[in-house]
């Protein structure tokens, strides 16, 4: 019974969590503004203004694509946890803060890709992530410390694969952040490529 | 056991799935704006302005109709699945994707229709449906393929009839989009009667 | 088996109704606009400015009520649906859209309240109530004909005066409706008792 | 039986309350405004408009938070509830009206905090959780009246704990609203200080 009520507890936090993530993932759509008629001169055309989008279309594809990965880590990590304290569930708070920022970084960069701050922004950009990526160590190095909040059945094997490929993490977007000083385009690609990373290892057959 | 762990995944998948749906769906309503007393002119009125909105609540109907139908269809091909692996994962990501952009050119149609750029914001309509259409071809060829997420109770001749529905997506939608250019009141109509298609075949009693 | 299916599918259908629900009410905050601080002259104060704003605190609580209220009832019909079919599928979806548009009538009267057009505000608000009583009275009676979609256990005593309740709302909110253009507190006031009476009435205890 | 039907509405009703919850927690990131291009002069530098942002970075995160705590003590709440009635899903609604409101008086004080009006925006904040704090009370003074919605093994000690650490709230937000009008930053620490002890207060091991 008391397995019970801790399982309940951790599908109840993973619920919310789950909450979270599809409302920012889906509010990433907020992002795009529609050219107006009377904003269009005579010259330019629709066609043209919504092409020149671009660099909205790119993030809210990175955006997507990245709290996507985000969501099936988060719930691949949760396989392992079979009870949630107090402390955990606020460290999972900060994650979630994180995550639901999201939108604002990715709204930031499609603004100002193509101009004089492109560097800033991807910063900031890649910059959300390093923190996101120790918010993720956090949440794990707190659930296995000791085993703390792991089931009994918890995989070793497995529970080791993850915690290696978590400590990639924040140096792996500290080298995107480092590198958006150097080349914007350079960051974002070692920025999508981490991104893919993520999504294509971890327990899948 | 296995199978047991492989329905809870599947139906967490499917849960955030209908989230994102559900929220796409809601934020629809943003859309809309509301028209400012000091915008209104001495002769304009209050009924007249919301009148002249109509493309907005067009839109609004038809979009959220087609999503309905989207999600309706996303869950009978649900019905089908009996586990998720990675790759199924992100192709169902993609058409959420997709589906969670949909207030976008559902608000540039409403914006649009009636002026000069109607036939680019009805190409641009239907072209995000075409590409909606493709994703579900791909997330259910990738399911059904050496039957690789098929229950094994899974019916053949349902699973052929939902193969034959979406095999007309595509060219249904790549048609409501070549007429946008010819005439944008056809084009939506064609459109709408496809939605209404997908409404009403499938497996319901 | 087959019952088990047809409790899933309407539960399922149950928790995407209850995602829009809870989208929607949560919405209505976006309603609020914050004074800023160059918009404040020298002699207006921000308390000032934040009581002014009361008729988008009184729309808020009106709607968030009503909307509650319309959960609930929603809530309280399906008690008595034991499966869903398709076009009981597209009428409640019907109901989802005007619930879902809810915002932004709520957010016009907040505007025009104090103005020339309260009187087509409130109309439009009250109106898209008649909507709505209309689109739950559709979906009552389309379940229940020849006890379509009732289970075999469903109280007909209970069904009958879920029926004369839901009889009452076209009406009554059409009297609302009617009364907007002669005076517009007489005819929120008869919207809010009509509120009351579906949130007090019905099977609690 | 009918303490399963008594669990499914309460289980329900839970539900519906985290999506308010998990939707306004995220909605909290739309106060951000993006720094646009020509809004920057030749001097000023996106990085500076970034951090002068502080006040939204703040009151992203303290709203956050409170919203967390906020939903973690009703989800302990509710751990005690087997049962729900008309009254007190209204009460929970009353409750879920002003958690979905908190969006608005954080715009508003990360919109004044630096500025003129910082007292009234901190006082219309800290407000906003005084009435919080009573609607909890409420909720929960109705639910434990003569046990009318505990479950028998309800533990009597864990009950008073709870009636206890609620007993503070509205006193404790008060003084911090008080504190508003002799110095912001006081009245913000103590505001702070009082989530985190209901952060972790409770019965949490």
């Amino acid at each position: 019974m008391d397995a019970a009520s801790d399982e309940k507890e951790t599908g109840r936090l993973e619920a919310f969590s789950d909450g979270v993530f599809s409302i920012a993932i889906t509010l990433l759509v907020l992002q795009f503004k529609i050219p107006k008629l009377d904003q269009l001169g005579a010259e330019a055309h629709l066609s043209g203004a919504l092409l020149s989008e671009w660099p909205s279309y790119m993030a809210y594809f990175i955006s997507f694509f990245t709290i996507l990965v985000m969501w099936v880590n988060h719930h691949r990590l949760f396989n392992h946890i079979k009870r949630v304290d107090n402390l955990f569930l606020f460290i999972n708070g900060f994650l979630l803060m994180l995550v639901a920022f999201v939108p604002f970084p990715t709204q930031l960069l499609a603004e100002h890709i193509r101009h004089r701050y492109a560097v800033t922004a991807t910063a900031f950009f890649t910059g959300t992530y390093i923190l996101i990526a120790v918010a993720f160590n956090a949440l794990w190095h707190y659930a296995i410390y000791r085993r703390r909040l792991l089931g009994r059945s918890a995989n070793a094997a497995a529970v080791d694969r993850i915690t290696q490929n978590y400590r990639l993490g924040p140096c792996g977007f500290s080298l995107a952040f480092i590198l958006a000083f150097f080349n914007v385009a350079l960051s974002l690609t070692a920025f999508t490529a981490l991104a893919f990373f993520y999504a294509f290892t971890g327990e899948g057959k």
